[in-house]
């Protein structure tokens, strides 16, 4: 479907011009996917009045992990290897005869933005601000049914991983061992890094994976994603190693299991991003952890892990339908450890059957 | 040792002070780790006219494979979890009555360096450069000893994957299995994405593994490296599968071996990097490759993979003792494959044997 990249091209080139600026250059290397349809290591898009040119440090490797350049799209390749594509981009901008040219300040270092500046001392550079991030929330059907595959995947390696040997298995080596089975079942990759954490690190919100073993009587929480087709997922799961849990166990995990259940409930196409947050938050405070929580306890997914829009208190704005998120609330008590529970769901109206769970292992405390 | 971490930070100070700032801003996460002992996650180092601070958006975790912040190094937590600890420091710098900042514009955005004026108007932001990077490019005995076991780990982790049965696996799976190893063997994680390429696809620089799977007679090349207390290290070799090597496979090695060999044998205290770079180039050039080849022959490595100096025909400057370097050169000829050869190597004077070989591989063309 190459026509869909024109289609977004043409959303961001009409907020552009509504902006005062013909011209745009996206550097952002998931923006610059979500537009050309790949983003080669360095490349850049530069958004022109009417032609629109892929700008790359080299030629596309072809992988279709990387995705392929939208067909409809003219592709160049930087003559000197190692240059800037956006510089040699905002020089072409100018050389094409535009007086402004929008950049993504949020992404430009200071440097890079002023040697933009010297390659074409003419041209007057805007900020084009989060709009292709603005662009990228509402996801289409084939971008969630991406998700939805990754999810599965995930589903599939964890799933697996549950049916070994669990106790006297390092936390590393569990990480590993979940990546591998990710790529096993058709993942371009894991997601971002996965996180294990055992006895006094379970429940850590991105844990890195350390030597300690897995022991009797652990809590063990597991953070995974695959990333399919360049679409980035997330689940996150916490069971007990051993028979029996303890009290603490038990009452954290139905603590936090309410508060995700709250979370998931308060998804719906207009439910204001603070307020999805609040409804998990206010289990967790019931429950006296007030202490050290979480600053969101979840966020939109897609090309990037952890994308627009968060649900945090501060947030503002609203849910709209085909919005994926997280919903990840978690409890870590220092020294003893915690619980999380973090599914991917994308956002429906009650019409529809209301808020469409991707991850679907489950969430019962599992005793293994 | 934490007095090397006070000793760095001493230099710097001088350096900013040389440049009309009494305090500076780093915020590039391997500048923070090479100057706190740690990098959490966000966290930032606000250099004072006499005292310091590590400023972290959350408690830092405490693993070993994070590194531990200097003890002698006040340690303050964002009071606001998901805040920006630059900010904030900017906001204290001016508190404490400094009149100027420098701060990385090389690594700050726009949109950053605009926060930061705007939290703290009095403070001029001055450019600290990379100053950090500069002090960061001769290393002492214990930064290259981490080199050292880094460089043996990966030469483990390769020398055991070459022992199985590699025809019919994918590239996919053979880096997975190699990142595996390298984490068996000791290593925080994999330096870099572990890139295998086999058939057309070997010999590519910065190749990503796909579902390409071994065949008989093809070239697998690898490039993998260890991360051991924080420190990166990069090996690279082709290989050819099957009992015997086609004529073009031979010579093409031959050639590249050759390349790299010149480039070694270039190192050493007071040469320019650029003459390094032209030693290896030529000889590939002899060979008639002059399309395609890399923008560099070598690059200096540490707490990051890919940092100064860069050996390239444009690069400014010498070598010093103590400067641990890559040489890699490689030829990819499209469809058909390449080779390419990495190592990575310490400068070191004749007088103390030459170029130290960190990465001990054999370099003959072995038929696997």
């Amino acid at each position: 479907m190459p026509e869909v990249y024109a289609t977004r091209r043409e959303r961001l080139r009409e907020r552009c011009a509504a902006g005062g600026s013909a011209a745009a250059l996206v550097t952002r290397p998931a923006n610059v996917r979500y537009l050309a349809g790949a983003a080669p290591l360095g490349a850049v898009l530069l958004l022109g009045g009417d032609e629109d040119l892929l700008l790359c440090g080299g030629p596309p490797s072809g992988e279709a992990a990387e995705g392929r350049p939208d067909e409809a799209l003219e592709v160049r390749v930087l003559p000197r290897p190692g240059g800037d594509a956006a510089v040699a981009a905002a020089g072409l901008a100018a050389e094409r005869g535009a007086d402004s040219l929008a950049v993504e300040e949020h992404h430009l270092t200071v440097s890079r933005h002023r040697a933009l500046g010297s390659v074409a001392p003419g041209l007057r550079l805007a900020d084009l601000g989060g709009a292709v991030e603005q662009l990228r929330v509402i996801k289409d059907e084939e971008e969630i049914s991406a998700l939805r595959i990754g999810a599965e995947i995930a589903d599939q390696a964890l799933g697996e991983l549950l049916e070994s040997i669990l106790v006297g298995r390092t936390e590393r080596h569990l990480a590993l061992e979940l990546e591998r089975r990710l790529v096993d079942h058709g993942a371009d990759g894991p997601a971002f890094a996965t996180s294990v954490g055992t006895g006094p690190n379970s429940g850590r919100r991105g844990h890195r994976p350390s030597d300690r073993r897995v022991e009797e009587g652990d809590f063990l929480s597991v953070c995974l994603g695959a990333t399919y087709r360049g679409y980035r997922c997330e689940i996150g799961r916490t069971f007990v190693i051993g028979t029996s849990p303890a009290d603490w166990q038990i009452e954290l995990y139905d603590l936090v299991f309410a508060a995700q259940r709250a979370g998931r409930e308060a998804l719906a196409p207009g439910a204001a991003y603070r307020d999805v947050d609040r409804e998990a938050r206010q289990v967790l405070d019931s429950g006296g952890h007030t202490e050290g929580l979480p600053p969101l306890t979840g966020h939109g997914v897609g090309l990037e892990i952890d994308e627009d829009p968060q649900l945090a208190p501060a947030a503002m704005g609203k849910l709209d339908a085909c919005v994926p998120v997280t919903v990840e609330p978690g409890v870590h008590l220092p020294g003893r450890g915690g619980v999380r529970i973090d599914d991917t769901l994308v956002v429906r109206p009650e019409a529809d059957g209301g808020p469409e769970l991707l991850t679907i292992t489950t969430k019962e405390l599992l005793a293994l």
